[in-house]
């Protein structure tokens, strides 16, 4: 397959849906008029016929890109269950007991699992866990975080006013999201937990919506080792990062630690909150949710998305992958009259960052014009997030085509 | 089909399933060993063969029942859809429109829709509206109240201790939930809005998890009058109560009133926040969530469900059916030598009080192995909510299964 504009979009079909979206329903976050029909391999196809090559994998979700043929056997077995969905922490069901188990089988030992339905209530759910514990103490977020727009998580994120504006907060602490090995502020962190009671230490390892910024090696390591010290849990957010997305079943391998309650969603196809065995909350009904743990289809395709991974090897895709775009885009920034000022990331979640927003903003809806899908993350980055699937010679029409939108803005 | 237990549950299948289950997991919510299968009406069967009668349609999301031939379309058409997931607030899909556009046709007019992923997610958004308007003032909810677990949703809630402990919450004061017209707690509300800005009433129609408490007639109609008097956002909670359960698509068209937002999930399949167009926050970005609008299958079962309730007169059919289950549960209460305190309920959302909680789990367990499906609610409360579907022979076989129950406890 290829990328293929038959119709400049948006054409005839998507327009009436987009006309009938913005009567009636709020207008979120949606950057392009792309309305989504189908897909196959990374490429998906809009309602008019044309044909995009994706680098955004739906923020992540997609980890196998589209009509993969053991997604589509999971949905045609499930296309005969009378019961597809059911409350899920109050029956079970062989899909939620087997989602589990695979996920403990890829998360450090000593683990339990608790599903629930999407990223901000598996950070939710993370932090209750660690309140549980600790407390109704402050907890500790780092400025540029993303961990959900659910009232609890949103006062961990930290990115952008907007999502924030005028909505009440828990007690917050916030740290400086360090990127240097050197930057003295992550000594600081030290200070803060020595004079302040605590109930977690919330963060990404590479921040998703905030801009794609990488944590350096010494903050995750000092991080953890203070958490320790002080006895504060640390919460690790692999929502995007997560499920192989960095050639790693997650991001903190890269770091040599492991947290003591993780948050993982996108790529799983629910949301999951994993803990330390001894921060189980024991009692029952601390936490619940009818649909967690209930969605027989999405953990049945969550399941068979790690599998697939484990045998198609798609770490170490993501791992070669991923170094052949960052060079191929370091070499475009080199390239781009100073348009592109910085290329960073691990894996398959890379982060371009632009000199302006609106030098950004114009190279998205660009591409899109010409047929390739790209997301935005803080102010002037977009985030190159293909599927874990993609092969080198998509990864060249990605990059071709990324040329010709920067002639053109 | 009949129930039918032809294995003690739980059976050898259901025990492997549950131990993995204990292994990995937190133990939850569960009450009784049901590993489900597949289904078929309002019939449920578990992983041994064992057949259920179910007056629970998973806490009110199978108001079809199960393998409802209109639901198995869906299934079948979707299960050739390469992309069934998407990033839904960033990019469009037709069934995002459809579902919304079928939605704001059951809702008071002026309506618009934003959907989310959960009942506790729509709460959550339903404040943020009312936030985003009001500024961060303290919410009003009332006792008994069950709004979700998420940590803004769970401020407002405030039904078992369990639920909260140690959980820090947002500013929030509390009112009576008065299911009595002469309750002079009614007029209280009145000097609460005079007397302090606030930037919402949120409650239910019928407490759901709180126990099914039944409002005041007066009651709502007085929370309308003061919340609009002082210019204060009512948020009315559906999330168990809507889309047809009552014999109304919301339970509030029983009282002659309109909420200002209202909040969505359960039988819908999706989470929906829908609110009065003049409160729309406007500016893009406020509210977002990766799969919110985005999981198409559910979003396209959510539409068909709408239209089935419709086609097939199922507002009716829970009208009817509900008053003769309404009747036969008072008859039985009359039968259960003081075991049975209390009937109560509207339309096919009925909650039946016993004298204890030990009875009343006692009661719940029992009937499982009888081959009866219920959940529990409040301290000692069971609710009784079988799918909108349900035919009369059918109410017939479960009230003759209660009366077995009552004899053995």
């Amino acid at each position: 397959m290829k990328h293929k504009i038959v119709v400049e979009p948006p054409g005839q079909n998507a327009r009436t849906i987009i006309d009938t979206m913005s009567r009636n329903c709020y207008n979120s976050t949606f950057v392009y008029p792309l309305v989504i029909e189908d897909g196959e391999g990374c490429y998906i196809k809009d309602v008019d016929g044309n044909v995009y090559l994706d680098f955004t994998s739906n923020i992540g979700s997609s980890p196998l890109g589209y009509k993969h043929p053991d997604v589509m056997d999971v949905l045609k077995e499930y296309s005969n269950t009378g019961v597809h969905k059911i409350a899920g922490q109050d029956f079970y069901c062989r899909e939620h007991a087997e989602l589990a188990e695979r996920l403990l089988s890829i998360v450090p030992k000593g683990f339990k699992a608790f599903l629930i339905n999407s990223g901000a209530e598996a950070v939710e759910n993370a932090i209750k866990i660690a309140y549980r514990r600790m407390g109704a103490l402050p907890g500790v977020s780092c400025i540029n975080a993303f961990h959900g727009r659910t009232l609890g998580a949103l006062t961990f994120t930290f990115s952008k006013p907007v999502q924030k504006s005028n909505f009440p907060e828990l007690p917050v602490k916030r740290i400086k999201f360090c990127s240097s090995d050197d930057d003295p502020e992550i000594d600081a962190v030290e200070n803060l937990l020595k004079e302040n009671k605590v109930a977690f230490i919330i963060t990404e390892i590479v921040q998703g919506e905030g801009g794609y910024n990488v944590a350096s090696k010494r903050f995750i390591k000092m991080l953890r080792e203070y958490t320790s010290k002080y006895g504060v849990p640390l919460i690790i957010d692999e929502v995007q990062s997560g499920m192989g997305r960095t050639g790693r079943w997650w991001a903190f391998e890269h770091y040599g630690v492991e947290p003591d309650i993780m948050a993982v969603a996108k790529a799983l196809q629910v949301g999951a909150t994993l803990y330390r065995r001894e921060l189980d909350p024991g009692q029952q009904g601390v936490l619940s949710s009818t649909w967690g743990g209930g969605s027989r289809i999405d953990l049945a395709v969550g399941a068979k998305i790690i599998d697939v991974i484990r045998r198609d090897n798609l770490l170490s895709n993501a791992e070669r992958i991923g170094g052949i775009i960052l060079k191929a885009l370091r070499d475009m920034a080199d390239d781009s009259n100073g348009k592109v000022v910085d290329v960073r990331g691990i894996g398959l979640m890379i982060g371009v960052e632009f000199i302006s927003k609106e030098v950004r903003d114009s190279f998205i809806i660009n591409a899109f014009k010409h047929g390739l899908l790209l997301l935005p993350a803080g102010i002037k980055v977009i985030r190159v997030i293909p599927p874990l699937i993609i092969r080198e010679d998509e990864v060249q029409e990605g990059v071709e085509l990324m040329y010709e939108v920067l002639k053109v803005i």
